[in-house]
């Protein structure tokens, strides 16, 4: 058994202590590849310490890919070795870079891929390099290719009749850096009011970028102007088309009366529309922005949901007020998408390879909705379950009956290999209630289902 | 001639509600595409305002791409319509989007990209593409594709004998981007030395990512160790190998002083490395990380320098004790270089190709700049000027016997279509000597130089 004398770590705490023990003996070779470590629970008793806190050690040599953590078996000493590796460079992708793998993620972000019309991009990409190193190599606009940009004007009126011109619009290398750039535009200490529950990396990265975040309840329609009013918010985050975690989608008068916040406070809207491609019944509700006369709105937006998380662009658009800012303030920003990336990504969109792809998706993934929602419906657990969804997006509530708390149910899951989440996970200040799974389908397959429900059947059951 | 009300502009600045003005004519067709505008001094003098609030209203319609500026011919309307552009997606790049053209651009941090091997990167591009989905599509750990980090581990270990291991490299999407991680890892206020003068994107960044930057005045060996403790800094950004602009490099001693003040204080050094891969002459000098027994040093360096500007790959090497503070607090970013080009990048190293690729970058930049010098040392002004470099990077100063004033330099040479640097462009607290210019020569070529030198001597002319 792994032995430390714990009171020679000073100030450090102990969690990082034991890490840093442990990762030296890796490096050293004293802990040889393939070992097995102690049970968390058996170190925590040996040692003297928390389970808690040996999680904390455990979990961050995960990520650094020191350890390996196997469902059901335990964790081993990862088989790369950690120090400078400074030859055989054709060596495949050392196993300790992988996260845990589950054998059903319900949580995942990922989207299936597959999906992808690979042989399309990869025509493109070889187009765009055949015509030499132009696209590769000459310096691209800080608001991004102009191109790409007189793309994403025309999807944005074609496919949701929005007048978004590129001289307002924003390419940028993902959700998360257009949250800082967000962040950095709205000035130090900007308070902005989110979403609670909502997406956690909005909080955290505006959080870590200057502003103060304040969490605002949802009612039925979203965020409340009233609670809005009450609070010192002069900007607004939210999802109105489809919320993450919950769902909801904001309806008209309730959008009105944001807007009329914004017009009345000047304050800006930013309306991040992350998945609303992804609608399968019912007709789209015009985008914020489209109904914005007052020049409050900032529009967001990925491919990340559509084409795949691994290609990091986005863009915004600003209105006229904001974007004179950003020209004045932000410019000296390169654009931090590669120019090939928005070469090849102009012409999947001018080509109509990107609204094709859309509507395969949208038919694939209402099919596999359809479902992954019968095999709820008809599993042995059907008569505990509520499911709220509104036909949108890649995930759904499930509201389950039964009186284990969240942590208990989440340990279960854990132990069968099954990654759970909850919409407590989502929640800032304001409690969220117990029993509700958020449930992401995306990355599941038809033939998982009956294990799927078998092994859900296995952590709900009483 | 433009006309227009200036009363009526309320609290809006003079210059804005002028841009203002002016775009609304261009986009409702007032101003077509083509059309003249009046100079700026005939502007100003019509309408009662100073030369300056033209230019900051020109300056500004120009950077939205509504305006083009001409060398010596003045502002025209840009060719391209500004409104939503919804169809002829095969219409080629607008010409508004691009920046004013030089004849003679002696700032440009253009590198010379015709030197860059497309076809091998094309090449690889196919290769990675023709074997599936995989390196599109699957997700990328947020601190880079491990077979990148390992690569630039062994190009480190090999090419600067840096113990660098993988697991303390953090790949970002260009120098930008990782001065923003950096300011959020050493939290908000955070007060960081920089090099004054020194690249101004590095206090940009830091300051509007919460920074608080304290320029430091520079000796003959860089930043001193006695200005730094008598400073609230506690962590210092330099470039010692290669400073910009000044060239010089921090010798020895002056790197184990640093050290030493990191040691004591508990700071960090930032070791922005971006150039170092164009030594011509000499041995260089060791890294500070390399020498760095305390985990004090942060290593940076990007490939745009060497690779192309707009292809955004970077990488950190954290010291321990920060690349736990990254993974617990930081490591919810994603990576945001997309997953292609990091499997191309990390095969372009794992080949020998960007070696090969320095090793040929070097030989012909040693020797387009012993062919600048040369022109400049038998140039009509050659008594007049004092070069002074290092045998090192893309750029060298020049210090120009002369009366006239930078500005009237500036002026004379933009009359000239002539872009020049000057070193007080640089500096932020403490003032730069006049007369000196910093001279960017990647972006020329040797057929230029005639002409370049009998450009210069119209503007250095007494």
């Amino acid at each position: 058994m792994l032995t430390y004398d714990l009171s020679e770590r000073g100030s450090t705490p102990i969690y990082e202590y034991l890490a840093r023990r442990i990762r030296e003996a890796v490096l050293t070779g004293e802990l040889p590849a393939g070992e097995r470590l102690p049970s968390k629970r058996a170190l925590a008793e040996h040692l003297g310490i928390s389970v808690i806190t040996v999680e904390a050690a455990y979990a961050q040599l995960e990520a650094e890919g020191c350890i390996l953590a196997s469902p059901r078996r335990g964790y081993f000493v990862a088989e790369a070795a950690l120090g400078p590796r400074v030859s055989a460079p054709e060596a495949p992708p050392a196993p300790c870079a992988g996260p845990r793998h589950w054998e059903l993620d319900l949580r995942g972000s990922r989207v299936d891929t597959s999906r992808f019309p690979v042989a399309a991009w990869a025509r493109l990409t070889r187009q765009v390099l055949s015509e030499g190193g132009g696209a590769l190599l000459s310096p691209v606009p800080h608001q991004g290719l102009r191109p790409l940009r007189e793309e994403i004007s025309a999807f944005l009126a074609g496919y949701k009749g929005m007048s978004a011109p590129p001289e307002r619009i924003v390419v940028g290398a993902g959700a998360e850096f257009m949250y800082i750039m967000l962040a950095q535009l709205m000035g130090p200490g900007a308070a902005v009011a989110v979403e609670d529950p909502g997406y956690p990396k909005i909080r955290q990265v505006y959080s870590r970028s200057g502003a103060r975040c304040i969490p605002l309840p949802l009612d039925g329609g979203g965020v409340s102007p009233e609670a809005l009013r009450a609070s010192p918010a002069r900007s607004l985050h939210i999802s109105p088309s489809h919320q993450f975690p919950t769902g909801l989608v904001t309806p008209v008068p309730r959008r009105q009366a944001l807007l009329r916040w914004a017009e009345e406070t000047g304050g800006y809207i930013i309306e991040d529309d992350y998945d609303s491609e992804l609608r399968f019944s019912g007709k789209p509700l015009p985008t914020l922005q489209s109904i914005d006369g007052a020049g409050r709105v900032v529009y967001m937006n990925t491919f990340s949901q559509t084409i795949s998380p691994s290609m990091r662009i986005g863009y915004m658009v600003l209105p006229p007020e904001l974007m004179d800012r950003w020209l004045r303030e932000l410019d000296f920003y390169s654009c931090a998408v590669p120019a090939l990336e928005q070469h090849v990504l102009a012409r999947f969109l001018s080509g109509g390879h990107y609204e094709r792809h859309l509507a395969r998706m949208r038919k694939e993934y209402r099919s596999l909705r359809s479902d992954v929602l019968s095999a709820f419906r008809s599993s042995p657990f059907a008569g505990r379950i509520e499911i709220v969804e509104r036909g949108a997006g890649l995930h759904f509530l499930l509201r389950l009956d039964t009186d284990l708390p969240d942590s208990e149910l989440r340990d279960r899951a854990d132990a069968e290999g099954v990654r759970l989440a909850f919409l407590s996970d989502y929640s800032a200040a304001h409690p969220a209630p117990e029993h509700t799974l958020v449930i992401s389908y995306a990355g599941l397959s038809r033939e998982q289902l009956p294990r799927a429900m078998e092994l859900l059947d296995r952590v709900f059951r009483k």
